[in-house]
């Protein structure tokens, strides 16, 4: 039986990912997760001494590593970011690498588009530069280079995997500059308004909870031996603009729910959203086996089965 | 009078950028370095806590961030890689930042063609992926991000160069695996034999230490409201291949010269130095007015000026 570790198992996706995980389960994070009956718990600051070794010293065959301080927080707190992103990921490394013995885990490491920065191609390649413009994507493209070096010196199996922004985000409302995203759908899909700070021609880069929880499996399972030295990854995704995002409310919801996107101009938000990626080119990760959404009504019809229809 | 803190003063670079600095000088080194007169000088290890903070206290204005362990130790001794070229940077740029009262120094960060890994394309582009094949390229390629975070986040005024190969590398032969591209000029100069051990299609990119310091030079007193958020570049190099090389060492000393070169093919380097890059678009580096060597019979004619008939 495969004994996964997950880390930043309490957070939207760690509990997607647990949910659909089949074998003996360890669950990190700074507060409790919840966690399935069999399952073990611990809670703890993971750039604390001593707590890596800890949670690597059972040997879980494959570690997901989702644990980090969003981009907010990383930017508005310098010392918290650097601690928990760069100290975090390196002292897990380090534990895994001390353990010894032959022992190299599949480290899976979920890294950001934020590794990118502006000016863009139109279409950015795999082998596009990393330029973060935030102190988030600089400590996710350092936990890029450490998984590519500690993986090439034989201490673990390491695929980072940069995910498209999340949408439809379930939850409610955060403040996020990212958040409109999936407030424009979420909250009309909820019979509830909400407010688009954007014009319509704005472009994202956009994947689905199932399917991020798709690439986080796969991202655990497969051959890795077709990666070569390049252990990072953008993941698939659907290139759609506000105006498309709206045409797919539309065609779900009809005109009622369009109606309750409330247009309120935000410069600050929209300086920020301008410097994002817009299209990737993921010739390599579909190549790899990494299946993205169909398109963006896929995206809106997921989140009316998995979060409305299921409550 | 500018005051100049370099790190590493005591390496074959850092000798020469001394030499040419005008006005207080702080050196430092991991043993004591030679120094002017007038030069404070000071010896430790800088990954130490405490080190990087009584170094910067006095405030330097400009300050050469040249220590680091090499390739080939990085390499064999991975703790004390990534202590010296990783915790030492990091060391270095947090005690500048907690200085606090507005101090924002020029950091002239020296990083390496090592950042890059192959596969290339024919010439490779400021904006190509860092995608180090070594720990000591790791390393450089986090300095890489760091400076450039640390910049943004307006705590140094931050510049990273890409060394080209230095050569000719002036001294005693050594067991660098780009040892040869030096030697098999060097020694036969020096009417010394001299071992090729790989075909002389093999090409790569080269400064000569002359340049290195302009480099450096330009690096510490540029305007760099032009470099925006990308702070590190590629600096200008002669593309050679070892014909090249040779052919430049005809014209400057003579077949008498060339004879000296031995040929003993070493399998184990040619697999190492084949992952080397080969060539770079500069543009932008040569905009901002780094002035690299003419050619390759200038490469060998600095050598013969500033080493040998500077005895």
């Amino acid at each position: 039986m495969t004994h996964y570790l997950v880390l930043g198992a309490g957070g939207m996706l760690g509990r997607k990912l647990v949910a659909a995980l089949t074998g003996k389960l360890t669950l990190h994070d700074i507060v409790p997760p919840p966690a399935p009956p069999g399952a073990e718990v611990s809670s703890s600051d993971l750039s604390q001494p001593g707590e890596a070794e800890r949670l690597v010293a059972g040997r879980p065959d494959v570690i997901y590593h989702l644990a980090a301080i969003v981009s907010g927080e990383a930017e508005a707190d310098f010392e918290k970011g650097y601690r928990v992103n760069l100290d975090g990921t390196r002292h897990l490394l380090e534990a895994i690498r001390k353990v010894g013995g032959g022992y190299r885990p599949r480290l899976v490491f979920t890294s950001s588009l934020a590794v990118f920065g502006a000016p863009f191609p139109a279409s950015i390649p795999d082998d596009f530069n990393l330029t973060p413009l935030s102190s988030y994507g600089t400590q996710k493209a350092i936990g890029e280079l450490l998984v590519a070096d500690y993986t090439r010196r034989g201490f673990i199996d390491g695929v980072g995997i940069r995910l498209p922004t999340i949408c439809i985000r379930p939850g409610k409302p955060n403040k996020a500059a990212s958040g409109f995203f999936s407030g424009i759908l979420r909250e009309p899909l909820n019979g509830m308004e909400a407010v688009l700070p954007v014009p319509e021609t704005v472009r994202h880069w956009f994947a689905s909870p199932r399917a991020a929880i798709g690439y986080l499996l796969h991202a655990g399972a497969m051959d890795t031996a077709a990666l070569g030295g390049r252990r990072n990854l953008t993941m698939p995704g659907i290139s759609a603009t506000v105006a498309d995002e709206i045409e797919a409310l539309r065609r779900a919801a009809g005109d009622a729910a369009v109606a309750l996107i409330r247009r309120v101009a935000d410069p600050a938000v929209l300086a920020i959203v301008e410097t994002w990626p817009e299209r990737f080119d993921c010739t390599q990760a579909l190549a790899l086996g990494f299946k993205g959404d169909a398109d963006f009504d896929e995206i809106v019809r997921i989140y009316q089965t998995d979060e409305l229809a299921a409550g």
